[in-house]
């Protein structure tokens, strides 16, 4: 293991966050709030641990895989372990676990939230909570990359472990310029719904959080009713942004070098669209009730799938109390997830295509054994390293979960409520269904089953192994 | 597809069901049931289509394992098609989708039941129910396999088909011999429970028609309260051979060979017994109440843990009034059910190995992709194919039970129902939870779920692909 890369990449993550925590702080000054000095204190402590291990540049840059995993890892971990100092030393949220539970929802972009009421929180608070969600979304490793010019085999590796999805492609040959696309397509997608939704009346504070909310696929939002008490043109402009954030980037690159065919032609771009389409209207056919307009049941239908399958998480009704097959195909659009390469989580529309192709192509060999056969994605034949990896990804989401589910059952609360806790943090959703419904919150929860929550929730984020590494003897063994 | 040969068995099946029917109607006769005479007339009907296929040989004896499949997935459907009749012809169960539930249920040894009061049914009805999962459990192809002398090399394709597990070994050189030789165990180590019912106090009918049903793994009782009349000698009785029934037969053919170290040192046997424990410990722990004896306890959660992992289904009490973290345990072992090679349903012991070393091999290759592993069992190294369709096995079981939910979840229960009617169905156990729990039955379902349950329990017993190739265009196009 080359410690000193190690060390020198998390002291460049916690000098990163000590500068979007005086972001929030200079938000919070603004509106007078009384949590800045909490802020000032939070980012101090962050430089304070981050800027000396910046300072001094590793012995040498040779990185490989299981470095690059394991930083990943540990930055995520760190960079939650600080991000929670600030609601805690400004008493908004003054249990660690609470606080951390919080922070690493945001984060992940998870979005479950331990908070009955947001709306008491102050503005800098409120700022930082849902930045976590937008400074998670495409990931902090990946900005790092895009600003800092790091040298080494190094970058494809951290980048690899953060992006979600079974293979990640280069948008360009150099990692830092793929990088810069990634955040340069973010950030204007981002400013684009700002927009869209100071159009609709919106203040600018309300718009920005929303919009990071959005972006991350988070769910965080600034209101006790999550996006419900929000104008239909609002709740449309959220549902489709919702929907456009859970596109795998490389479409938009694509598009923008006018690769048209190429873009839309994208098979995980067409199954997602398709199971959106298909699931808004099964949802509008079992919860339209007589009388009411259909175009409403329309949009509150289309909301909560869009908000499910690229699970972020806002909600403008309390879809626990709809019929059970409603409910069913959330559960299963919470599995599904959303595109790789998106900032969504969940197993992802890519996994689940190759492992129904996978599916198909066992019952072709049961009817004829020798027949060779090929798994295609996209018209180009997908590599059985993949396939096979992405069937172990399964296995081991499955292991994870049961495990989880079995750990959170220890306090006794129903199955239901244990089941989609469980789901809702590894696949970031943030509300599950029961005591974790969308008018709910996590905040019942010993801080064991916090823990394991949290666990959960970085887990999903990361897409299971770089965190499972750090649990394994043999990466600390022995050195390189 | 060689037509011939599978009109041929297919001859066969029904005439060997014909003679079980005669069999049932002379039970009942033995009692003075009215219902004599539907017997009579089913085994008439099962005669009049079997016999004449059997006298007719077939042209030639090739046969793939194509043909094997769909003779094997043919075969069920056909004995529970006619194996059905009688519960109609007597009126017993007038419904005829009803009659097939409970007949397809009996067979693949699933024992959910659509009967609020079994005690009213005559004993003839009552033997035959039981009956069904006494051939279903070993496997009616099986037993075929073992009394007709036939040629070619269907035979192992046929045992393959039809037994669980991820691979199957013959046990001797000769399928024919393995055949004969399982059956041989299952009959000795049946009548050896018989025997022990029997020095309990129990009636020979009571005896032979609980032996049927843990012997099968089915779960259909003789009485409403499925097993919690006994006493405690008659339950622990039970638990210990629904224990043993879940065991991989081919232990009890290295036991009786003397190859003790062999058959004790067997991997999937120690896990087996090893959840078995531990389940039976933390329920214990978790439902143990103050003044109550122990012992009491201990033999409560055995015997729910016994029949569970086996996907036996009797029950001593109502688990679904259990708390939370017992329920959850219960479900997990639905999911894993027993032993390859045993009469046990769920996706078995070793493909839960299999998964589990295939998920820490992963782990392994993210630490050094570049090592070359191995996945053993019992010593030996596992077939990379084998893993490879134990994956997709997993894969394929995902996508029917979602689906199967799905459909199940359009009647509006609870989800807890939808999900464990699947669950109790596809793993052939019997009761789940809620609306299906222990106390409960499955009458309410519509016919559409009654037959989407249906397809689960067949689709659970053949272990998918046989099943899913009659639904295959490719089986049906071409001639070989």
């Amino acid at each position: 293991m080359n410690y000193s890369v190690m060390r020198y990449i998390l002291g460049w993550v916690l000098t990163v966050e000590s500068l979007f925590l005086l972001i929030s702080a200079g938000v919070g000054f603004s509106y007078g709030d009384a949590s800045v000095t909490a802020f000032l204190i939070s980012a101090g402590l962050c430089a304070l641990f981050g800027l000396p291990q910046v300072l001094i540049k590793p012995k040498n840059n040779i990185f490989y895989g299981k470095e690059g995993f394991c930083t990943v890892a540990l930055s995520w971990i760190v960079l939650s372990l600080f991000g929670a100092l600030p609601f805690v030393l400004s008493g908004e949220i003054p249990n660690y676990v609470d606080a951390l539970f919080e922070t690493v929802s945001g984060f992940t972009t998870t979005g479950a939230s331990v908070l009955a009421d947001v709306e008491v929180m102050s503005h800098g608070a409120l700022f930082w909570r849902s930045f976590t969600h937008w400074i998670g979304g495409m990931g902090v490793l990946v900005f790092l990359l895009a600003i800092l010019p790091m040298a080494g085999g190094s970058k494809m590796q951290l980048m690899r472990a953060e992006s979600p999805g079974p293979s990640v492609s280069k948008l360009v040959p150099k990692t830092r310029y793929t990088a810069m696309i990634l955040y340069g397509l973010y950030f204007l997608l981002s400013v684009t719904e700002i927009i869209f939704l100071c159009f609709g009346g919106l203040s600018l504070f309300s718009a920005v959080t929303l919009t990071f909310g959005t972006a991350g696929t988070g769910g965080f939002g600034i209101l006790n009713s999550s996006a419900a008490s929000y104008s239909p043109y609002i709740q449309w402009v959220l549902a489709v942004f919702m929907m456009l954030f859970g596109v795998n980037f490389n479409v938009y690159f694509l598009l923008i070098i006018r690769k048209w065919k190429q873009g839309l032609k994208n098979e995980e771009l067409r199954t997602y669209l398709g199971i959106i389409a298909a699931a808004t209207a099964l949802v509008t056919l079992n919860i339209q009730e007589r009388g009411l307009p259909l175009g409403d049941t329309i949009r509150t239908a289309f909301f909560q799938v869009s908000s499910i399958i690229t699970t972020t998480g806002f909600s403008t009704c309390d879809f626990d109390a709809w019929p059970t097959f409603s409910k069913v195909i959330l559960v299963c659009l919470m599995f599904i997830g959303a595109s790789a390469g998106s900032t969504g989580g969940g197993i992802k529309i890519s996994r689940v295509l190759i492992l129904f192709k996978r599916a198909k192509e066992e019952i072709q060999h049961f009817i004829n054994p020798r027949t060779v056969t090929r798994i295609r994605l996209d018209g180009k034949t997908v590599d059985r390293e993949v396939i096979h990896s992405t069937s172990a990804f399964l296995i081991t989401y499955i292991f994870i979960f049961a495990a989880s589910v079995l750990l959170i059952a220890l306090e006794g609360h129903d199955t239901s409520t244990c089941f989609t806790a469980v789901a809702a943090t590894i696949n970031n959703i943030g509300p599950g269904l029961s005591m974790v419904g969308p008018a709910q919150n996590f905040a019942f929860f010993t801080p064991f089953s916090k823990i394991v929550l949290i666990f959960n929730m970085l887990v999903g984020r990361l897409e299971l192994f770089p965190l499972l590494l750090l649990f394994s003897r043999k990466v600390w063994k022995s050195g390189r």
